[in-house]
């Protein structure tokens, strides 16, 4: 059994974690930790485990977790995960951090972005971008490991085979992103109220989300130069689910079926990408609760545009799902253990 | 492995069904039937299931599946499995029918709140009532089973010890319940549209629902003589969960903590029963996604009655979960097998 | 033109208020208090408001607020009103106090049910209580009006006929009320946070709410003699509209026809309440965004008791709205003056 | 009084004209057709109305209907409008049409997205587009007014100016739009189930939407040559609102300032376009329940391109708002009577 523990238990990513870690056939929790809650019951915050999970919230102590835990996650917001790091941790514990410390390779963007000091930018360049489908043979191998955002997997998801294989303009691209509200976390904020949120819906943080440049980066790698592009988010009334809806001009006259190909290249034997049939949209609702992404796309003959769309759980894929999938893949087990479960509907 | 057919796994009930099945480690759905989409790609359908389930919807021939599967799951509008049963079909495979027509006793009190004719009375003395937190016993031993109602699982099992130990008085049993609108079902209907039931609340047949006497039968064999109460139905706009609400007058000056003694007693081994702690009151969410059923109690010395709150989610514990919990019996498998996640949440 | 001020105008009450007053033909809002938001642009708080209210929240200064204006709407926590109210400022300008300080005559109720001391106890003799529909004689002459809370609007106007002409029992009445999340308030609290309230229902303060005096207090003026009720109270994933389901047995053999006789008697020629046909219950949807209260009713002849199903929207008839008719009564305008919107659907 | 009637009065938008046309102080609506509901009570159609409306359905003959009405609005599917329309109902009233019979000049283009043959290409030429921020002095001669689409509304406020001054490239636009499900009909379809379209989204007719053609149409006025671009709508699940956000690539090096001042070039004078703060982005529930158009903008310095957002109400600016904002502009009343609705929330 892998004895993980949990840095950040009580927010909406730590929940889902303990949730799945729970259910986990080769794990053990050993340790829920909560600043806000510490002391408390944990299935006193997180009602859902009454009587199924036996523990205390604990306190975020990093070192003495690392003693107890093989892997620890950090759902801890950012700039916590760097600040504590070092290598006496790293030497007894995998760490996966699900904060954004070590998603950028460039520590001046992750500066400039975030507007925050890297306190361990020695360890960046050994940490592993964990999207698997892309970076799966370097991640069996690392130590540290930085989960991907919400937004970036599922945009990342969407558009990568088509931009490595050349078949949008990079410079043509702007992704059009949804989210439900789990993603703003369970902070008590007056703009996140029942009230506030329900039947409306509006864009924030247009131009400057925070994953833009993660995406950016992905995608830069994928095609060799620098991607520049337009991420705008969008906040809409409904627990879980990411939608995107990417646009790029094509570079050339692809079919539906031309792009299937490249796809399938890239995703005909991962188990949690499903390609979607022509004529199909891909809807939040079916893939809430798995670890899926589905994907699919339009190809727009009068304006020589491609329409792709993709969705995922965000605290799933998102977030929880693959940092799991992450930890398979680090302790050498079934990439999908414990990621099986069918999605949820209605 | 249990070949398991459903008849009626394209309407919700069914299709939980279907999702529970396809996860269940002892089970192999041999037969999606469906009437309305016989001949389609089921997860085409249900989506959610898209590269999981590689099969067809096939018709609703009984006699046929009966040759093919050890346990039939009928999903169906009441009176279809009464009109369809016999002996041949009995004697190759288990009938776990999520319908009406073998939960009551008394074939009068059927066709008087189903206004159907019963066509298969000479059935009703051998069918078993799967409420398995109270029948277990009989379930183990039956062929023909006849799976409880969504209201009634969760007004059975939080009024069943306080009737049985005659801590309320039967006469002045007042039952609110509300429910998510996955209980309304898939048909193409305007009152339940979205913008119909969206930001809106009502109460639906009210002194008039066709689960009223299903309660009343189970809670008569409790306190050993006939009760009538009043049972009001509520549509909230929600997917899942149901909420009952019960009001009685206590026969005594009982605490909370005697009431907490009662309900021990007769849930005290129940893994999926959870009695929360004074002070907790049931939420639908805390139990979304699982099989589980919450039920708290408050006491008012005020008006010496007690309030008893319960709660399951409708297309699990109320439908079908509690079908495969009972399939599990039948079987004689571990009663939660394939039934133990984790409530899901946000 | 009624100068109007309100203390609290950035709470939804308050808000609702201010879009009420600003779309009154004889009011002039000269004064939006708000202790959180002083100073900042009322429209930046409720951007609705862009473009159309062009004021700053200002704090509450009641002293000064009165000489500016005749009619003062104090929309604050239970507490405040009673803390500030004194003879200068009631000689200046009528208060319409929307907390529950003047709604109980007797201040050992208000203090056991609020756990507070009321400061100004010697104003409760000549306090309204602004239940238009009971009080209207009363309300006319007074200057300083204690407006009713939500649930208690919807329950007495509910059952107001049937206790006092005695057709129920009052010993046997159980209210079972449920309501949107704006009568939460909008307190950030995690608790009310989107991921929270949406999807789930629970009970709250079972056998405590706050409202329960208030509405027994009024039942029993009806019938004459010490009425003593349960009412839970239940929270819905909704914006707005309160429902309440009320039980009472009856007290002989009336038919649907004797109980409309009643209710007519007391509703005939009230423009706010309205009496559904026999068959249909009410439903919040259809009385959302007006100041309407639908009643509706259902006789039990198995159990002889009567269900009477009321609702109104919570912010408007349960709140400014009532107010607002309160202020037309006590200025000698159209009762109905500025509350004629039909009420929006979907 | 004008004497209005209304053809398809009980789907959505027909029902919000009945709303508005039954609270605006100049009209007297004469007939309520519905072909679905002939005979029946208005007021049991939509119960909201329940005695402030007196009325039954009528059926839809508008030969008859034009002897009796000074305006004529056809809420009703494509192609039933101009179909029945002729000389001698012109003669006798005026016709708001609600379809998009007669919204685009080209019949070929009609013909191509609609799939229907147009029945009255004669009327085209005099045909108004009644986006009444563009062409107000033609609407107020005409006598046949197409009133505009939902997405088309608020994709074509938000981006005429911009596309009229030539601060954006025309062969770069790409609107990416959001909609509130009673956009979709009361039709009883499965697919708008509450279960179906709540906690999801998806977007729909990805590249073959028909507004498309209605939105470059009359950009392709603005610009002078013809557009071409993409639309993509989505499905939220909330009641109302329409956002839109629409990306466009900057033809110079302007600033927020130099495009709000081309903005207010335009809407500066009306009463209806609210031009947002800078750093404000347009939310639905600000314009929910009026006939405001709210419009925001952001400009990325990154990628040079401007993110330009809209937000409507659906069914009041998007359809039954506006349709009264034309008749007001037809019958020389000023343009916002019975339209001054402040914004409901929450």
């Amino acid at each position: 059994m892998i004895r993980a523990g949990i840095i950040g238990s009580t927010g909406y990513a730590g929940a889902e974690l303990a949730r799945l870690l729970y259910q986990h056939p080769e794990t053990e929790v050993v340790w829920c930790g909560s600043r806000s809650y510490a002391g408390e019951r944990y299935s006193s915050v997180y009602q859902n485990m009454y009587q199924m999970v036996d523990a205390d919230c604990r306190d975020d102590d990093l070192e003495k977790l690392s003693e107890e835990a093989d892997v620890i996650f950090t759902a801890t917001p950012q700039g916590y995960c760097a600040s504590v790091i070092n290598e006496g941790i790293l030497s007894r514990a995998k760490i996966i951090d699900l904060s954004a410390d070590f998603r950028l390779k460039d520590v001046a963007v992750y500066e400039k972005w975030y507007k925050l000091e890297h306190k361990a930018p020695e360890y960046l360049p050994e940490a592993v971008y964990g999207l698997c489908e892309l970076h799966r043979e370097e991640i069996r191998g690392t130590r540290l490991l930085a989960n991907p955002g919400c937004y970036t997997t599922c945009s990342i998801l969407t558009l990568y085979p088509l931009v490595k294989e050349g078949l949008v303009d990079p410079d043509t691209l702007i992704i059009d992103a949804k989210s439900g509200t789990s993603g703003a976390g369970r902070g008590a904020k007056v703009a996140n109220l029942f009230c506030e949120i329900n039947e409306s819906m509006k864009a924030y943080s247009v131009a400057t989300h925070r994953h833009t440049p993660e995406i950016e980066e992905q995608l830069s790698l994928a095609c060799g130069h620098p991607v520049v592009l337009n991420f705008t988010p969008h906040l809409v009334p409904m627990q879980r689910g990411i939608l995107v809806t990417a646009y790029g001009s094509l570079t050339g006259d692809y079919s539906w079926e031309d792009v299937r190909q490249v796809y399938e290249k890239y995703y005909g034997g991962e188990f949690f990408v499903r390609l979607l049939k022509e004529g199909v949209c891909a809807e939040t609702r079916w893939v809430e609760g798995s670890n899926f992404a589905d994907i699919g796309w339009k190809i727009d003959p009068r304006t020589k545009r491609i329409i792709a769309m993709g969705t995922i759980d965000n605290l799933i894929k998102g977030a929880a799902g693959q940092a799991v999938q992450n930890m398979n893949l680090m302790f050498g087990l079934p990439e999908n253990l414990g990621l099986t479960q069918v999605p949820m509907f209605p």
